[in-house]
């Protein structure tokens, strides 16, 4: 950590400021031009709030050198993170592809739909039990009856399943049903919910919040592995621009900088980005050509009557054609599909 | 509710969505250009989800005439709500002004600092006893002790307290301890929260996330509303842009805009916008100058030992001076302060 | 076009408005709900400026369903564009590669970029005589003694040029000179030079603006197609967001949404979109992926001394196996390369 | 400026790097931890270029220490720049209004408003002759004879005038005619014609760019001010941000951080920030509140038949009435109004 200090900064107030940080167990070492005046910090900074120091009037920046996440940092963690899911591996050289419906809308529904996935080689079933939705009087999900009927699609096709959890009080029932817990992008800040699934070993899907930046993703995923659940798969689904053409706009270039900074599997949820069904299958394809661990797909049988997001869902026919060009291209970029 | 159609939409198609739509209850009137072929739907249309027809790939367009929030809506509710909270009045032509510190850190910090500001005419004590930070390994706050120190403030200075409230399970602590339960910025889109403190009856102050457009914002508030709590106070808080030399944005003009279509009142925090204790001041004045409601303002007795925020606090000297900046434009402005 | 009229316009005010419309030579198509009035407008409807009718107090909403580009949009113009340049062709099913450093900074160094990439497959050479800095102290480039050192690079390699304008003053020599002229992200919205650049019979290279959107870039390239010229190339190279680990943020769905709309080539610049060398060749893949017509890649033989964008520019080594990577996958996606 | 060289940087490397910096005149402060080495350079580091050090592999960050801004900073000019132009100042403790249409359209349209701004106190008129429009089909002004009716107003009411130069080869007819040349918002990264309008001694009035940083707005300043021309007038007018219920999001904080960064004037454009008419006197109030030194205001005397913006246009009756409101406020706010 780099101290720069505000110009004419009184003498008593730079020793003020050297004895604190020596007091925390650092060094420093100083540093003074014409123009600036600096202190860099040697040995263990962690102790040091950087925002505390911030706050002193005569500090003028200060400088990390390191990131802030220790767990999810590849620095300390150089070998890829491989979750394993009943039969199913994510992260390493593996491309795992989740897809189902936005919403289990009924037994029929989601059955039909997870053989069809099924059989164009999907690895997980997805579908929301539990909807967080903008209006209040907009279909919230079949609740706890939503998780029953992905049961028995997982029992009739054998895919595992995950689905979107909201709230703390429910963290046991999932456990108990679901294979992958998702945390939604709405709730990526929800700290009290990170630290809830952190303290559980369920592997947990981590979606981007749509306005937060890359190290604010890492820091979420740290909250849940500070807790203990090192088991995070990170997925990136589009951020908040004055682009409104797309629903959100994908962050392709988040793929290849989370790869390199974190060992964590990293996934691209296409359907949710572009927010329009005819745009899921390039950005799908673009996802699996930058570098990314799979996909969260969004397949409906009849998207015109789904009671959500029908607007960016595909027919499992189209879904179908993906993934065989997927797993062409899964060649090339030395994928295991 | 209009609904645009695509052109070369097959009659079949034309049939079914025209039936669906009467079968909910409503009339058509159908349009026809060269262009374009229109439906605009007459009568009820709240039981028409517009995700589901915009889901219709014969459906090119669909264009919402009014809001989609009805209980904070201003067309339904045209005069202003009124909050009252012990001697306390928020919203009509009441100019409120919220202060204290970022965390409530030790008695002798709060009841110093409530002391302070209430000599200088604050309305409400605000302390954070539970903290969301973006890092697991930052201050988190005194928890349950805080909302201690924070009472006994209270009966020190006679000033009703605001704190946030980050979880479900807590909510029955907060309604028997604080006057105003916050609800932050993070959590804007966290329903499960929302509907909880839409079940009791203590005034929510409820802060726009910072992607989130006013329109969500309002949204964020139907949740509360639509489970029976009616009395919200909204607070812009600013949101993120690519500019940032300032930690958030202050969207200024969300106060008229919101105003405009929301009985609800409206405050600013310019400490949170700003991240910069030098532009409170400013921006307090331009809150009071474009018709807010009043204001949220970190103040600190020692900002540069401050637990978090200490570079957006400012000290009670400052804040004094602020308040009667304040008390002169209330008069201009037709505020009662 | 629908005009959504405000509840309770009066009648006077509705007759103003439909006489206006119909002496412009529309017929109007009245629909009347119990919460809007509307009118569809059949006929031709350019002759109506969008923004007087807005400005008409009673107009709640304006709604246009057709797109406003008109020479730009495939609707009119269903087959690809396809662009030759001496030897090469752009757009159709062809994958062209531009590539050089960003700025020329001797014959040498130019000469011997060029017969890197030359060898490599390149289809274009770059390279920056003029060129646009954020500061007036940085380095402005070589201007006319640039475009002469692309001269012998192209003599020496038979690869034809691009090189940016930056002044309607300078056009003549850059026609007599340039392969392809390109108009930069900073002058998307520079008119006077759009429309000067449409009335030469020279290829465009047109840049988006950092914060334009897409409908705003195809109307810049309207911009140059009203004045005749109809050879314009269009490039995304990256949209400015919160999120700044990058320099900007690639926006990889605007490809197939351009391709959707209009039949102009669209390509990709990931040297610019993300600022960092070992981000491009990630995004280049994606790029073709996604269904671009091709890249725009900064090559340098020595980036630690590039006079500029060194920080982003990959070696010739690099862009050779770059070259042999998207020459594979090309092959998948059926793009001539 | 500092250094910060990558982890495990070879000492052949380092020893390239300081020999470099100290050619160019800096002396190296040498500061080594744990986790960090890096150099803190002393002496002129003017002749830096910061992205070529960054290119450098080893550089792991640069930190610069100054602003990259000499002659529009307030550090090496710490009075605030006082512009005159004719009777009038802009500056110091002035407040200073602008006001007028979009476009200017007859004669009889500009000498009724300039007559009527007149009355009711504004300093300048503004009018559109040559207008930047996102559609080539749209008016684009009168182009010339614009210019001859705003002399005409000016000859009427004594108002000097105000308006927009697109290209550089209008640079004499504006010096010749107007007294404040404008710089639009699309043409701040215009480095040419910035250039252009450097060489001159007329007050500029410069916009800023609508995703420009603060930062670049001023190095659009500088390169106004490099040339020789000082007499620059910033204006703030929006940036454009995910929230679209305003044509763009109105940046109020930018008004106090420019103040203190820099000794130019600085205004606030409230019509092109909100797009919408209702909303400029709420704004411009908070403009005042805020410290600027001025507004820029477009006045309509018949909004709904206005050529352009006349959705964002006011009557002058609302401008009359708003100007005896900023008089109140400016007392305050210790303005010379």
């Amino acid at each position: 950590m780099i101290i720069v200090l505000r110009q004419g900064t009184p003498e008593k107030e730079i020793e003020k400021i050297k004895n604190k940080m020596e007091s925390l167990g650092c060094q420093i070492h100083e540093s003074k031009g014409e123009n600036y005046h600096l202190f860099g910090l040697v040995g263990d900074t962690t102790n040091i709030d950087p925002e505390q120091l911030q706050a002193n009037r005569y500090v003028e920046k200060l400088i990390r050198v390191q990131e802030p996440y220790k767990m999810a940092n590849r620095l300390f963690h150089p070998e890829d993170t491989l979750i394993s899911v009943e039969n199913e591996k994510i992260g390493g050289g593996n491309f795992t592809v989740i897809a189902g419906p936005c919403s289990v809308e009924s037994e029929e529904q989601i059955t039909s739909i997870a053989k069809e996935i099924k059989l164009a080689g999907a690895n997980f079933l997805r579908g929301g039990a539990f909807k967080p939705r903008t209006s209040p009087y907009s279909f919230q999900g079949l609740l706890g009856e939503g998780i029953e009927l992905l049961k028995i699609a997982k029992e009739k096709t054998g895919l595992p399943i995950v689905t979107e959890l909201m709230s703390p009080g429910m963290v046991e029932k999932f456990v108990d049903d679901v294979d992958i817990i998702q945390i939604g992008a709405r709730n990526m800040h929800n700290y009290d919910l990170l630290k809830e699934v952190g303290r559980i070993d369920k592997p947990i899907l981590l979606k981007r919040g749509m306005a937060a930046t890359i190290e604010e993703f890492l820091m979420a995923a740290e909250y849940i592995m500070a807790e203990g659940n090192e088991n995070v798969i990170l997925c990136e689904r589009g951020i908040r621009t004055f682009e409104n053409f797309t629903r959100n706009t994908l962050d392709i270039s988040a793929i290849p900088v989370i790869k390199k900074y974190s060992h964590l599997p990293v996934i691209v949820d296409p359907s949710h980005a572009a927010g329009l069904w005819w745009l899921v299958e390039p950005l799908a394809k673009a996802a699996m050509a930058v570098g990314a661990d799979g996909l969260m797909i969004e397949v409906h049988n009849d998207p015109a009557n789904a009671k959500s997001d029908g607007q960016q869902s595909i027919k499992p026919a189209r879904f179908n054609s993906l993934m065989n060009s997927l797993k062409e291209m899964a060649i090339l970029q030395d994928k295991v599909m």
